[in-house]
């Protein structure tokens, strides 16, 4: 990613514990935890809890961010990491929240943001 | 997108005012009136000013998020919006910040979240 400012990382995680996505403090808990485990700092978080069911909630890092929203009738979360640095551990933060969530299947996709080459034109 | 829960729109922002980027007030405003254009039901707001440079902003809405993070260093901006309805305009919402943050160059990319082929198999 040396031409790009930052990676996001997509990540589905499907039959997951519906109980647990449906606990914005089990969430908030197990997303900090994640980006302790990344090696993130941590600026801010804000949970939010949908009615009837869900949560949504971000984890401002001072390398962007980390991402969830959850579908408990889906059993079903989508989260994603967005960092513009090089010394976060995704890896880790996504292998966490698959064991605590109990997920059934995991998938991720990375995607690139900012190419520098496009951002050189404009400075 | 009838064979997914969501839709994740990447938004590049390249060759923006690097005055407007770095003015948190500024683009908490712009974000919230992207919401509206785009017809979202905002819930929630957080706006953070990174040190020395830099706003990261997430609007929660009941379609699911609408995301900046600001590189005035770079003039640039990424904007993701995760929507998990039809309603949502979001070509208005990214038409509205390319005119706000007077951007050079914009492009975006779509991504679709929760595959409900895979969600079924866990049902």
């Amino acid at each position: 990613m040396t031409n790009y400012l930052g990676l996001q990382i997509m990540v589905e995680l499907y039959g997951c514990d519906v109980q647990l996505l449906d606990d914005p403090v089990f969430i908030e808990k197990s997303m900090l935890e994640a980006a302790q485990l990344a090696n993130a700092t941590v600026v801010q978080q804000f949970f939010h809890q949908f009615s009837p069911f869900g949560v949504s909630g971000t984890v401002v890092i001072a390398e962007s961010h980390i991402n969830i929203h959850t579908w408990p009738e889906h059993a079903y979360a989508a989260v994603d990491i967005f960092t513009c640095g090089e010394s976060l551990n995704a890896r880790a933060a996504i292998d966490f929240l698959e064991i605590k969530l109990k997920a059934g299947k995991v998938s991720s996709q990375k995607y690139l943001r900012g190419d520098q080459e496009v951002i050189k034109r404009f400075n």
